[in-house]
């Protein structure tokens, strides 16, 4: 894995000066999609001595853009534009326009340098570090990309203002899971900070740690064959309950999915490794606070079922899951049986008060 | 850079079925163009125990055809066979093949496993090793790809009977720029060699020593940054040629060009860090007796000088040639004046007896 510089600061404008002078003033290109361009990247042009000369590049927003048509889009205008080995991409938007950006410049001419910008707390919680690009196939979310790393990341609260608080919330989910997978302390801070305070230096130090931990993982084992797999707790159940509110035509925010994903996976985690019942509690209660519930009954579970069957991270008929023996303590590549997840769901719906 | 198997044999079917067998026997697609699947494919299938149950993917030949609409349709036939992360695409064809069957398996679900089966001899000398993938975009050559190792190579002389001499003829144009850079002994034993001789087994043996030089070279300097660019010798003018026969409307074999471009290279070694007069005069007869010569007026000049400024090899505005001193002694980012790269077109027209 390349080195990559990761820069936690409100002061955007700056760090990405300093970052493209160091990289030799390179000729720039700018990523957006219509949000980021008007409500983004006027700040950052304003504030910016190295940006005056930077080509714009704007795709249409939204995870059904990012496909093969925004991603040809992007190729020809940095053909277009003159881009060399030696250019630069500086990717300012959310995960759709980071994943998309990223598999773009590790593409063009066999790889450009790139910069990720995340202006959601999603994507700079999860989807700016790890080094996953790519775009959506065929319908399938992320069916062709590359695992490469951006040259920097830069992550700031400052333009989280710009968006609605559910949004915000959405992301923070990431980071309790996070918060999960790494300490008590970690944790305990996470749930002493509500997202409705939108303060935003309290807020990028809890993402600095909350990044750090995504990227401890992420060195130890950057395919996705073992430690890993720690960043998919909450993912089996959560993507099972936001493909059925899919298909109800009810979407849910991706963030949401997980929190409630997170206490079925934790109510698994104390039927089969003793995940200690005070804590999913404490929790839960956060959980519903924050983020209510997902409304279900008994008749969805087979259909929940059959959805965790088609989880990609199967490699065999049984469904994986992460599960915790305690705050920090990681069991990778477990199982639980059809019985067993109709329990927790169960358990799930009291916990968050159906 | 990931380990690769690089396997020199003509028992290709059982070197592909021990590298399947040992892979845990995956879900197996086949790339091939429609005249490898005619010619080729069949030997293989007849002898395999492995490949009974493989999937083929077939393509249309030619480079004008490595593009994203055929890169789609891999893409989508992997997709449809249901590929998952475990499985393994074995590339057999030419260079368009091994490039864009590369680009499709590192990008299929963020890269699954590949195995290069070349079936000229330019695209085993050449393409097969290296670890360039990739498609031509709008026009440019190379203009979208990664630079990803295949896991192995099986390299073989035993398809080469399917084809036209002069194909073979171009790929051995590669394996003498290779002796050029490497040393004396390598060198001379190619200059020993006729291809027209079609001797299988002799020319395994010279094509095992020239992988192994582009090898070495490659690992040295995996994204050609440095000594990599050695590889480059005989490919500034070579290229040239090359786009001017196209624009003449008679297309010449890249290893012809190739070969030619040598010539014109050695003379501006011989001119700018004295290449040795004899071994110049020794190779521009072998290569004039084998390929004979490309026809060129001092009409052409001006266009060739401006084609070479095109090479996207160059970084400023001098145009980038590799030299050597003498045999195996590699001199990389040499630049040389319009009038002295006309003095050599002068010098590599009398050596060619035009």
């Amino acid at each position: 894995m390349k080195h990559q510089d990761l820069l936690f600061t409100n002061d955007v404008a700056s760090a990405l000066d300093k970052l493209i002078n160091d990289a030799g003033s390179p000729l720039t290109f700018i990523l957006v999609d219509d949000n980021t361009r008007r409500h983004v990247l006027p700040l950052l042009l304003e504030n910016s001595t190295t940006l005056a000369g930077a080509k714009i590049i704007s795709v249409k927003p939204g995870d059904v853009n990012k496909n093969l048509d925004s991603l040809s889009c992007i190729w020809t205008q940095l053909q277009e534009g003159g881009a060399n080995r030696k250019s630069m991409l500086v990717n300012l938007g959310g995960g759709m326009i980071t994943d998309m950006g990223g598999f773009a410049a590790s593409t063009f001419k066999r790889g450009i340098r790139f910069i990720n910008v995340p202006t959601t707390l999603l994507s700079a919680v999860d989807a700016a570090v790890g080094g996953k690009t790519g775009i959506n196939f065929n319908g399938l979310k992320n069916e062709i990309g590359v695992f490469n790393e951006a040259d920097a990341v830069i992550i700031s609260t400052c333009f989280f203002s710009t968006l609605p608080v559910a949004e915000v919330r959405s992301g923070y989910a990431e980071m309790l899971k996070h918060g999960l997978i790494d300490n008590n302390d970690n944790y305990n801070r996470l749930l002493g900070y509500r997202v409705e305070d939108a303060d935003a230096t309290h807020l990028l130090s809890l993402l600095q740690e909350s990044v750090m931990v995504k990227r401890r993982i992420v060195e130890e084992d950057p395919h996705e064959h073992g430690i890993r797999r720690a960043l998919n707790l909450g993912h089996t159940v959560g993507h099972a309950f936001e493909s059925l509110a899919m298909r109800r035509g009810n979407p849910i925010p991706h963030g949401f999915a997980v929190a409630w994903g997170c206490v079925a996976e934790l109510v698994l985690s104390h039927m089969k490794t003793g995940f200690p019942s005070p804590e999913l509690q404490r929790f839960a209660q956060y959980v519903y606070e924050s983020y209510g519930t997902f409304p279900i009954t008994c008749e969805d579970y087979p259909e929940l079922i059959e959805l965790m069957h088609h989880d990609k991270k199967n490699m065999s008929s049984d469904i994986n899951f992460t599960q915790l023996g305690n705050i920090g303590e990681i069991l990778i590549d477990r199982t639980a049986s059809e019985d067993e997840i109709k329990t927790a769901l169960d358990i799930f719906r009291d916990l968050t008060h159906q």
